[in-house]
Formats: C-alpha cells, structure tokens, sequence
C-alpha cells in the first residue's frame, strides 16, 4: 500500500539516536510496579502518573493534568499547534500494568527491566515493555523526532494524550473520565497506541472492534425442586428447555437466529476479504493458541472473518439444578444462562434487546418455551457498540502510510474481536478512531517476561513522526 | 374386581375390638423417635428396634432378630407355617422415621402422639404415624386376627418379617443386608406395606416402580477458558455443544432418542390403560402438588402414563462457564450435565450404557458434538431396575381380594414413578413384590403433622388378616 513510499532519514536518524535514551527512560518507568488490580499498588500508579506528567512537561507540554478518578489516576496533556487549522488528535494510552503472577515464571525481575540480545536484535524485558509504557513512551521520542526534523516548536497537529491508569483491571471509570472531560476531549480523530501488528512479517493496522451486548436469561419451571420420579416426564424441565432455547440460537449454517440480527451487518468487501486472506494465517498455531484441537463457526467465513468482522453469540456460562458431587435426582426449579453477543459495525446494541424479545416470542410460538416454563431476559449494562473504520479513510489512510515509511513495507489491515476502552473513546468522543501499535504476538502481554522488540518502538516512535506531520498534510476539514 | 367378595364378620370384628390396644401400643413406639437422618438419634433408632422386637416375641414370632448394619439395625422376625405346602412370603416395612422439622409448623409435638377427630373418624397425629411404623403394627394386629379367627397356631404362609432402620435416610445398607441374609430371605413373594392408597374414594394396590440409570456428560473443548472476543466464532463452545445434545435427547413427540431405548419396554395394555384411566384425575391438584402450570410430556400419553408406564429422561444438572455475578466474556473449556433415566419394565439397566455410546456416535456423525469438542459419559452406580406386577399375578390377586374385602370397594391399580428399596428386593431376593399400604394422599408423610386416618390403619389388619389366608389358599407351587 505504501512500498513507494520511503522513510526519512532525519527522523530515522533522530530516533536512533534516541535508542540508548528510550532504554534508560523507559526502564525507569517500568520500575514503577504501577499494577491497577492490586489495591497495595495504588501508590505506586499514582507514583508511575507524576513520573509521566514530569516527562511530559519535559517533553514540552504546556499543559500537563493529573486526572483524578474514583480509582485509579490519569494523565492528561495538550499541546495545541501553532497552525490555526490543524486537526486536533486524542492520543490514547495507558501507564498500569498487569499483575506479574506468575512471578516464579520470569526469566529477571518484572521490575528490574533489562536489555537482552535476540535474533532479531534487542529486547527489553519486564512488566509494561509493551503493554503499554513502552508505546505510551515511544510517543515521546516520536514528537521529539517530528518537531525536531520539522523545525517546528508546536506539533502539526493539536495533540491530547489521554493515558489511562485502569486498563488492566477493567477501565471501571475510565468512560466516566472521558464524559466529565468531554468539551476537552473535542477532537477529530482518536489514535491508539495499545496493540499490535500482526506479526514480524506481515505489518499490519487494527480497523476495528467488535461490540457486545450480554444478556441473561433465566428459564422458570416447577416452584420447587421436584423428584424426578414422581414427576419425570410430565411436566416441562427448565434446564432442558434452556438447552433446547441454546441449540436454537444458531442454525446449521451457525447463523444467529435473532430475527433482524444481520440486518445492519456491513458485509465484507471484496477488498477487505482480500487483505485479510492476504495475512499469513497458519491453522496449526492458531489452534495451539486457542488451546484447541479444530475451528468451528459460520458456514462461509474464514476463521479472521469469522472473529473480526461477523457478530457472534456465545454461551459464557449455564447452569441450572444439581451440580454437587454424586446424583440428585430431580427436575431442577430453574435454570440460568449467560450469553454474550459479539456486535460488527453497523450494529446498534440497543437493537439486542428487541430482537431478543421478538426471538423469545417466537420460540414461545413454536414450542420451544412451552406453556409451564417462563423465561425472562436481563440486562445489566447497555452494552458496547462495535466500530470499523472504512479502509478509505484519510485518518487510516495517514496511519497506513506512517507505518508503511517506519517499517519499509507493505501496511495489512487486521481487526479485534474484542472490545476495549477504545470503544469508549469511539462513542463518547464521537470521533473515528484508529490503531497505532507495534506489538508482536510473541510478546508475552499478561504474562510472564513481557518484553518489547527495540526495533518495534524505534519504529512506533518513528512512525507517530510521519503521522503528526501526514494527518496535517492530509487532513480536509 | 372384588365387589362381590365381602367382608368376614369375625375378623372385622377382632380389629375393632383392638382398636384402643393398636392406639395405645403403636402411641408407645410413636414416641421414640427413631429418625434415623440425624445421629444424634442413632440410639433412638436402635430403642426402636427394640421395642419392635419384643413386641414380635410377644405376638409369637418364634425367631425374633436384631440384624445390626454399618448403619442403623434392622428387624427380622420368622414364623413357619404348620403347614408343609405353605408360600413364603418377606414382609418389609422400616422403623425408622423423617425429622420432624420444621417443628414450629406442628400443630402437637411430633413425639407426642395424639387422636383426633376428623369429619371421616379419628385420625392418630405424629411422626412415623403412618411412615411406616403405623403400617408395620397393623400386621401385629391383622396376624393376631389371622390366627385368632381362623384357630391357628402358626400363619397360614411362611412369614419373614423385615423392618429397616434407615430407609428414610436412603437405605444405604439395606441391598447389602439383603445380600448378606439371602438364604434366610428365600421366599416366593415380597409384601411392602409403605405405601398408599391413591384416595379416600379410589382404593388401589400399586403394581410397579420405575427403575433409574443416572449419567454424567462431559464436554471438553478448549484446554482453557478462552477471550470470547478474540475467539468467539470461531472454536466450537462446549456449553453450547451439550446445551444441543439436551436437547437432542428428545425428539418432538418427547420420546427419548437413545438407539433401541424403548426396545424392550412393556407396552400398556387395553385393559391397564382403562384401569388407570379409572382412577380420578384432577389436573388443577396435579399441578398445585406439582408446583407446575402445565403439564408436558411423551405425546399420545396420559399423565399417569408417562409418570408411571413410560421412559424418561430427565436433565437434574447442567453447568459450565462463569455462573457468577455479573458477566464474564468467555468461552468455557468444559460443560457438564447429569442426567437420570427412568426405566420401565422390562428395561434393563445394563442397556442403558451402551445405548449412550451409540448415541454419542451417532451425534459425532452428525456433527452435533463437532471436532474440536471431546464427550465422555460416567457411571457412577450400576442402576436400579424397574418391576411391575402383571395384573393376572395370583399374589396380586391375593392383595386384590384382601384390599377389597377390607374396604368393601372395588380396587384400582396405580404405579409409582420413582424407585425405592423395594427394588433392591425385587433385585436381590427374585421374587415378585406387591404393596399393601394404606397410606392416603393427605397423610402429610415427610410432613408437619403427619397422621394415619384410624379407620384405614384398622382396614390395613383386616387386609393383612385376609392376605395369609387367601394366599396360603391359591397359591400353586
């Protein structure tokens, strides 16, 4: 997509440069054990936030803010450009950390970060490498690198870094955070710098996420627990038709059968099916990945297509009856399920409900729920909305071409099946958001000896440069 | 079937005159109270057992036995008939009894027996009133009646009187004591008096029990639980994988879909439908004592039908997944169901292993357990088989023509869904088992303030006192 595209040897050069600076820095960073989900740690995010707003002071940021929240701290900094119509970017990031259990697994200290040799060439090894002190920090090279090599002494861009201190334990307050800074957070477009690529060979931009609405479902039969001989067989079994309400929200072809549910599923292009085949996909490591021994879904989508840009219902737990050791022979009273379903852009969460509600009607007409059985829906939350951004957007259309000049090659699209805070950012800010990330699959995120490829930050920071600098170029107000 | 069969004079006679004697006496028994559940009671049980053993001396059982268990002591008592060609027939009944909580819902102190009157006679208030201590002391008395108004000296049949002491707390040791005393308990027929009639207007001897075969089925898909986001649709989910083999377990008119499951159950006949359609069937009570709203079931089948005459099988459990509060966006690694089969004659417990095999296959087959998700089934106990009495069976024609006798009415025949330790001496000793019992719907078993309706205590001896007699006098050896 951009192979014609070359990079800068200045901003290269500049960025080099840097390396041995990034190292020292960083480290010193990630020997804060910022860990969000340990309350023992509390101190020390607040500790790892002040670290990083005095580096951003430093960096040149005329406006640095400790955010409070009702957990944990954020860290926010503006600094607008001198160009009267520069478009205004919210940079997302995060300075918490993963827990480092378990902590007999770790090859060093999680907190003592250290630089190791590999095939590739350097490594840093600890806790927060790459999730995320380590893309939060390459910003910072990366501004140096664009204001340096432009001469500039404001950014291209309006820049607004947002750097969460909740992700790893669940961003509780962080969409709260964003509706009470909302006028602040004004913007045009969101940058992310929380992922990945998808892997050494095959440089590639998230375009979007999936959203997910859950739903619980409670099926309600007899009163009591009854004994299943005196009863067996005459009257209808919630747990079994909770089962038979499961079998029945797929059809054979995997379909969800919701009616309407499909109704604002953008389909897949052409073009977007053809980059995604065009990722190096290897079923036997997928698998290994997925602890699992086949693939499984709907009929006519491969296994990306099928995570990335195709709605899904899932089971995440049932349960109903006797569940101890040993026998109880009865017809259970109740019988519970927790499902969640995976939403692709066009669809409206809100839509969820209604169409369950219709769903439930119609396996009432049909027998499914028979006359002795009612079944209810809960919800506890309103759910996430998924996002996609089109593959012609000039936001991604800048991304792509930074990471095209930092990494010298070809740009793929990959995009998540989950969804994180990032939806949030999407749907308070109302704003586009896309991806700038360089981790590598073999990273070790959440997990013992976390570590960051050098030569991928070297790039990251090489590449925010290119993007401050194309968004301005580029961007049409 | 007996309406021309009447009642004789002296033996209804000898019952009345014993009717404050069997007051006074069972009032004794009534007020140890032997629940056999709670081991604070274990001595209570063992003075229980006491007390009916001295009163067997006392009514001329000249073998009269403590037989202790792992558990709690049984009695047996043996009297041989005089005469050579006599039947032999084991009479079971259990001394023990259920707690009496909740104690604040009796209307008189559960071990403090008391008679009161009803708009029908007198009814005996306390806990084993009718289960079973008040069934096992009319046999004192009918024996008494036997031989008094027939001038004998010994009963008219071999009797082998065996009365357990932990049947209301799960008869743990009682198929090992049969075992343990199989020769002793060689016997042409088994008399169980421990149930009841089906109502004050519907006299009725029960004919069969149900037998059970209980499973676990495990479903393991990936080795962990995994992200539902990054993995949702795209590996098979275990939960939903056994929620659909539940509900292939039936197939839409309700009949199980195991291969050759109904290959040897006995069909009804004409004549057992007709008689059990006799039997006064008020849906709106059904359904009040089965806390349910509707009833559902095997199609082209009665409600008694399917309880009593037809195969089940029933979900008791099923879970898998997160079943806690709130959500957790995953699919579960494994999913576990138990399941209970109910058994008609002349099913065979042993069949129904093989039968789940065949059906595992051929769910493989057709793909609804999908590669990727291993099932597997376990065994925990052998199973219990099913028995019924065929209806022409001299020994229940015996039952029949004492039953009617003693109430002056034409007697029905019902069947009983569950399956109790009557099976075990079904199982262990080879001999047909019939029910005398004269237990009544609102006897309040298990219950607060259980009693026996005096007049249905008393008519229990006279059909006991007819029983020997007209057993010793059909039987063809």
């Amino acid at each position: 997509m951009s192979s014609d595209v070359t990079h800068d040897p200045a901003v290269r050069a500049f960025v080099a440069e840097h390396r041995s600076r990034l190292v020292e820095e960083l480290s010193a960073w990630l020997r804060i054990p910022s860990i969000s989900a340990d309350p023992e740690h509390a101190d020390d995010v607040a500790r790892s936030a002040d670290w990083l707003a005095q580096r951003l002071v430093r960096a040149g940021f005329p406006t640095v803010e400790i955010w409070p929240t009702e957990g944990l701290p954020a860290v926010y900094a503006e600094w607008p450009s001198d160009d009267a119509d520069a478009p205004t970017v919210v940079l997302y990031g995060h300075h918490d950390v993963q827990p480092a259990d378990p902590i007999e697994l770790w090859e060093t200290s999680p907190f003592e970060p250290l630089v190791r040799a590999t095939p590739y060439g350097e490594e840093l090894v600890g806790r927060g490498a790459i999730d995320d002190k380590g893309q939060v920090y390459f910003h910072v090279v990366g501004l140096a690198a664009h204001l340096a090599t432009t001469g500039r002494t404001s950014p291209a861009v309006n820049l607004k870094l947002v750097v969460e201190g909740e992700e790893e334990s669940g961003s509780a307050h962080f969409a709260q955070l964003l509706r009470d800074h909302r006028d602040r957070l004004d913007c045009d477009v969101v940058v992310v710098s929380d992922t990945g690529v998808y892997g050494r060979d095959a440089i590639s931009v998230c375009v979007g996420m999936r959203g997910m609405v859950e739903v619980q479902l409670e099926a309600r039969g007899p009163a009591g627990d009854l004994h299943s001989g005196s009863f067996g067989g005459a009257v209808p079994n919630p747990v079994t038709v909770l089962a038979r309400m499961v079998a029945r929200l797929h059809d054979a072809d995997g379909h969800v059968t919701l009616p309407g549910f499909y109704d604002r599923v953008v389909p897949l292009t052409d073009r977007e099916r053809e980059l995604l085949a065009r990722l190096p996909y290897d079923e036997e490591r997928w698998l290994a990945n997925a602890q699992s021994t086949a693939t499984y879904g709907e009929a006519g989508f491969t296994t990306f297509e099928r995570i990335w840009a195709r709605p899904t219902a899932e089971v995440n737990g049932l349960w109903g009856g006797y569940t101890g050791p040993g026998g109880k022979t009865i017809i259970p009273s109740e019988a519970h399920a927790k499902l969640s379903f995976r939403l692709v852009a066009d669809q409206d969460p809100a839509d969820v409900r209604p169409a369950m509600d219709r769903w439930l009607e119609l396996l009432r007409a049909e027998g499914t729920i028979p006359a002795g059985i009612e079944v209810t829906a809960h919800y506890e939350k309103p759910g996430v909305g998924p996002f996609l951004t089109p593959l012609d957007h000039p936001a991604l259309q800048s991304v792509t071409r930074a990471m095209g000049r930092a990494f010298g090659t070809e740009v793929l699209y990959t995009r998540e099946g989950g969804s994180g805070p990032q939806a949030a950012l999407a749907a308070v800010l109302g704003a586009p958001v896309v991806f700038l990330g360089v981790g590598l699959p073999d990273d070790r995120i959440h997990a013992p000896n976390e570590k960051a490829d050098l030569e991928f930050l070297l790039a990251g920071a090489e590449a925010a440069a290119y993007l401050w600098a194309d968004l301005a170029a580029t961007w049409e107000r």
